[in-house]
C-alpha cells in the first residue's frame, strides 16, 4: 500500500517552486510515495514537465483560489471554498490522501483543518508539534495553537507528543516532562502542577518526569516537553533566534581577519558537521495534532531540502498510524480521569 | 556622595569567597564604592585580609544565619530572621545601603525584599529585570517572579523597564514592546492585547513598538521586552540553553581532528571577541524591581568577575535615582489610568 500526500502546492513563500521539487527530493528517499497536488494548474505543469518523477506518482487538481500568507484564518475560512489549502485538507477527510501537507499560513490552516477534520474524541484543542534540534531531538508542543490551555489540555498534550515521540523519533518509552520555571514544586503555575498531578494519577504507561526549565529544552534531558501555545512559540523563536545570532556572529568573526579566514578553511570540514546536524532543514515539518487526520505544516520559507523532510515526516506519521494511537492512550485515559478523584470536590 | 552596597557576603554557590573577590574587582574600576558585609566573619575576615581595598572600604557585620540555596522562600522568612540575606536587605531599608547585593537564593530574596521594603506607589508586583546578550543588549522583564500578571502589571512592568533601560543602558529613548506570539492584532493573550491598548492610550513619553516576537529578543529590533515571569523565565532559560549548546557543539568540532584544532588556533582571537561580547558574566545582574529600595540578584554560580558586574550595576542603579525616575513615571500613569476611558465600561 502506497502512501498518497496532498499537497497544497500554492502555499509558502516559493510556492509551487519549492513543493513540486521538494516532492522531487522525497521520492528519491521514498520512491513509493504519491502525490496529490492541488493549485494553479498553469504554474504546475511545467514544473511536473522538468520533474518527470513527481509526475509520473502525482495528481494535479487545478484550482485558483488560494489562502495568501497574511489572511486572516477567519478570511480563509469563509472565503476561498476551493483553496488549494482547504482541497488539500479535504482530500484527507475524503480518505484520497493520507496526509495533507501545506507551507501556507499557519493559523489559516489550523482554522480549516478543525473544521474540515474535525478533533479525535477526548481532545479538546488540536497542538502543533514537531521535533527540535538539540543535544537529541526533542519534541514539543504546543508551538503555538493555544494560547490558554487548562490542566486537561496539557495532560492530553503529553499522550500526544508521546505517541508522536515513538512515531517520528522511533522511541520505545520517551521520556515526558511538563516546562515549568523550577523544578520544585512550589513554582509554576497552577495548572502546570494540576497538570503534572493528573500525568503521575494516570494509568498510561508514559515515563513522565515533572518538571523542566527552559534550559533543558535543548539538552535532550527528555524526549517530549508540553506547554501551553503562547510560552512554546515563544521557546521555539527564542532558540532560533539565539542560534541565528550565534552563527551570524562566528560568520563575521571568520570574516573579520586574514587569521580568522584561514582558520575557517581548516576547521570548515568539522564546522559543517555541527551546522548538518543542527540544520532546521532536517526538522522541517509540523504536525497539526489532535485531528481525525494527519496534516503538517512546513515552514514558509524552506526551501526544497525542508519541504521534502516535511513530506518524509508526514509518510512516518501515516505508517506509524500516529492517530490509532492517540485514540486507544486517550480511552485509557478517559477511564482514569473518569474514576480519578479530584483535587477539588465538585 | 560614595555609594554604599549591602552584601550578602554568604549567598552564592562559591560565598563568601567569590563576593570578597568580585567586590575588589570591582573597586578597581570604581574605588568610591563601600560595602557593607554581613555573614559568617570567621571565613570573611581571613579574605579581608587578602584584599586589603575592600577591607579598607567595608564594614563587616558577623552572623551566623544565612539561607540556604534551597530553602523555601517562606522558610527563609519565618526562620533566620537575622540571615545574611535578610540584614543586606534590612540594610537598605535603614539608608545604611544604597543598594543590597545577594547572589542567593532568587525566591528567598524576593520575598525577604517584599516584606522588608514594601513595593513602590503604583506598583502592585515587583518584577526580575536585567539586560541580556543580543544584537545589542536588551532589557528583559520579568524573568521569573510573577507567573501569572495582568495587562496592569504588564503595563507597570513597561515603564519600569524603560527606566531601567535608561539609567543601566543609558539610552534616551528606550523602544519597548511586548512579547506576543505574532505580530497581528488577531494573536495572542487577552491581558498582552489589553497591556498594548492601555500602552497606546497612555500620556508617557515612552516609544511603545506594538508586539515582538521570541526571535526579535536577541536581534535588537527593541531596547525592552515586557512578558510575565513564567514566559519570561523560559525565554532566558532557553537562550541561555541554545547559546550553550552551540559553543559546546562548537568546542567539540574544533576537538574532533589535527585540521580542525589549528584552524580553531588561528581564528581563536577573532572567536574570543565574540565569546567575550555575549559573556554572560558581562550582563550579570538583575534588578528586583518595584520596590522601595535597590536590591540587585547575581547568578549564584557566577564568579568573581560576574559579581563585580552585578555591583557596578548596582551602582549604576543608585546613582541613575532608578526608582526615583519610576516613581514620577508611576505618577503620571495613575494620573492617565483614571482619566482614561476603558474598553470594558463598568
Amino acid at each position: 500500500m502506497s502512501i498518497t500526500i496532498a499537497l497544497d502546492a500554492m502555499g509558502g513563500d516559493r510556492a509551487p517552486g519549492v513543493v513540486v521539487e521538494g516532492a522531487a527530493r522525497a521520492l528519491r528517499e521514498r520512491p513509493d510515495l504519491r502525490f496529490l497536488l492541488f493549485g494553479d494548474e498553469a504554474r504546475i505543469a511545467p514544473l511536473l514537465e522538468r520533474h518527470a518523477a513527481v509526475r509520473e506518482r502525482s495528481q494535479l487538481r487545478h484550482t485558483d483560489q488560494f489562502v495568501a500568507n497574511d489572511a486572516r484564518p477567519s478570511q480563509a475560512l469563509r472565503q476561498a471554498r476551493r483553496s488549494s489549502m482547504r482541497l488539500a485538507v479535504e482530500a484527507v477527510r475524503a480518505g484520497e490522501g493520507d496526509a495533507a501537507v501545506s507551507a501556507g499560513n499557519t493559523g489559516a490552516l489550523m482554522a480549516i483543518a478543525k473544521i474540515v477534520l474535525r478533533t479525535l474524541p477526548g481532545i479538546d484543542r488540536p497542538a502543533i508539534c514537531t521535533a527540535l534540534p538539540g543535544r537529541r531531538p526533542v519534541v514539543m508542543l504546543d508551538l503555538g495553537a493555544n494560547v490558554g490551555c487548562s490542566a486537561e489540555h496539557l495532560v492530553q498534550f503529553a499522550v500526544m507528543g508521546e505517541v508522536y515521540a515513538r512515531t517520528v523519533l522511533g522511541l520505545e518509552r520517551p521520556r515526558v516532562a511538563l516546562l515549568n520555571i523550577g523544578t520544585e514544586e512550589i513554582k509554576g503555575e497552577d495548572v502546570v502542577r494540576e497538570a503534572a498531578r493528573l500525568l503521575r494519577a494516570s494509568p498510561l504507561q508514559m515515563e513522565f518526569c515533572g518538571f523542566v526549565e527552559g534550559n533543558d529544552i535543548v539538552h535532550g534531558v527528555v524526549d517530549v516537553v508540553v506547554t501551553d501555545g503562547f510560552t512554546g512559540n515563544v521557546a521555539l523563536k527564542v532558540a532560533e533566534g539565539a542560534s541565528r545570532l550565534y552563527s551570524d556572529s562566528l560568520k563575521e568573526a571568520f570574516g573579520s581577519s586574514l587569521r580568522a579566514k584561514l582558520g575557517y578553511l581548516l576547521a570548515r570540514p568539522a564546522l559543517s558537521a555541527v551546522r548538518e546536524r543542527y540544520d532546521p532543514r532536517r526538522y522541517n515539518g509540523a504536525m497539526l495534532i489532535g485531528l481525525n487526520g494527519i496534516v503538517v505544516k512546513s515552514h514558509g520559507g524552506t526551501d526544497a531540502v525542508g519541504f521534502a523532510h516535511a513530506l518524509l515526516s508526514a509518510a512516518r506519521l501515516v505508517e506509524g498510524r500516529t492517530n490509532e494511537r492517540i485514540g486507544a492512550e486517550l480511552r485509557a485515559l478517559a477511564g482514569s480521569l473518569a474514576a480519578a478523584p479530584r483535587a477539588v470536590a465538585s
